[in-house]
């Protein structure tokens, strides 16, 4: 660690932010931050299986990640919690390990891309020198809509999709935009570590005038074996969550589209599919 | 068909939107619609590599999905591609393959939450009697980002991610809201399905106002072979679009996220991981 700052941010990066050798999903030379998906162990993606079944050491995201998947892909590896854990216990940790030759990997819940904290972890191994890279996988908000058997986007009832989170240590009043991604009507605002600020949150938007009738849905622990959902509008979430006693751990999802129901019929079956660009990529999400 | 029209959205539900019996990712009756990822068969989640390995037919969205992953994956398999198909003609195909007893899977690309059209198919199944459930899967945003070696929320940069496509077709001009997200600053804005109109969709900011400054990246197939990056701003991405020819399958992130660079370190290696719930929540997506 001695002439690393581990806490360094990327205005002079150590190394190019893409690599043209590799795309993604490629396995290379290094420490992969892996998505582990989630919760549900088949929902982690093939290349992070393969990767986490190899590995010698995994350091995990502590009760974040389902403790099935560990005892199903690497029963037999070292596993490390990361929770409770700095960057000054953390880096010399992995960094010594893979100079060992060991085969490290690090599991993070969902996407590492969204509300994960990789980069700050990935750009310290880099500046001691050992090589790192990402892995995607199935953020939670997924899973809890197919829990809901609905889509985040659904033609003519919801055209956006956000994952936001809301104010509170993190987050200051001025950063928290979820009244303006609710008031635009056809975004489906998906909201992240806000299980302990549901009923706040609601009051929030009934303060600034938001529709109480509005549609929310609540996945906890979409894809876990205690996965639950609450289903209520603004007006009626607060106090059935507070009911159920969920501080952590669940999905937000405010909008029509949680429901879903009331959506259109999209153009592509009725023979848009063919006509031009614009066209064929409407099926989905390329 | 007979007394089922396929068009009919879900103002009176066949089937409960949850299933209180199975959680996101369990296998079970029916036709599965199928997350197949951004592209690399590695990407597919382990539950949707063991369906489609099963299955005898397997109907996909034509070149959104990598042929490599059929061919890995369920080259034994009867393959159909649903461009240019309409739900009269896909919902007998599908319906009458699973009456006989065959293996059936839907295959979208990326996620089938996001800008796909699964719940219209899904619903013209249930109501010809046939049980269908989702399968989730990584979205392209999430192999760009792993392409680019950034996070989407970045502490301090980018507080909230938007899935969000241009105006055109199917989206009017007051849908459009990509203004808005970037308007606010640190929205990471990832457009979908406006690969074809990068230049106007810039030229549309800029008449707004929005710092031509502000970072861009365009992700070409990410995580496909011929997988490529432009890098530029809201000034200049628009004509490196349309010089390297890219007219679809390309993921637009607009905001300083695409450069991975100027985060804080966040709170959670400061010790603030065990300080409760909102701290426990601090490291991850849940």
């Amino acid at each position: 660690m001695s002439d690393a700052d581990p806490g360094q941010s990327r205005e002079d990066p150590a190394t190019p932010a893409a690599d043209a050798e590799y795309t993604a999903g490629d396995v290379r030379e290094g420490i992969p931050f892996i998505g582990a998906g989630p919760g549900d162990p088949g929902l982690l993606t093939v290349t992070g299986k393969r990767l986490v079944e190899d590995a010698d050491l995994v350091v995990h995201a502590g009760s974040l990640v389902n403790s099935e998947l560990l005892e199903e892909f690497c029963a037999d590896a070292e596993q490390v919690s990361s929770i409770g854990k700095d960057l000054e216990e953390l880096i010399p940790l992995l960094t010594e390990a893979y100079e060992a030759g060991r085969t490290v990997v690090r599991l993070h819940s969902g996407d590492p891309a969204v509300y994960g904290a990789a980069i700050e972890q990935m750009d310290a191994l880099e500046s001691e020198g050992v090589p790192t890279y990402f892995v995607p996988g199935v953020t939670s908000a997924f899973a809890a809509s197919a829990t809901l058997r609905t889509q985040l986007t659904l033609n003519e009832v919801a055209n956006h999709v956000v994952f936001t989170r809301p104010q509170g240590k993190t987050l200051s009043e001025d950063e928290d935009h979820i009244g303006d991604f609710v008031g635009h009507g056809d975004v489906t605002v998906c909201i992240y570590l806000g299980t302990h600020a549901v009923a706040e949150t609601m009051d929030r938007l009934l303060d600034e005038g938001h529709d109480p009738d509005t549609p929310v849905a609540v996945v906890y622990h979409a894809s876990w074996p205690d996965e639950d959902v609450l289903r209520g509008t603004i007006g009626t979430i607060g106090e059935k969550v507070e009911a159920a006693g969920y501080r952590a751990s669940a999905m937000v999802i405010i909008g029509e589209a949680a429901t879903g129901a009331g959506y259109e019929r999209s153009y592509l079956y009725d023979g848009w599919a063919n006509r031009g660009a614009d066209g064929q990529e409407a099926e989905t999400d390329d």
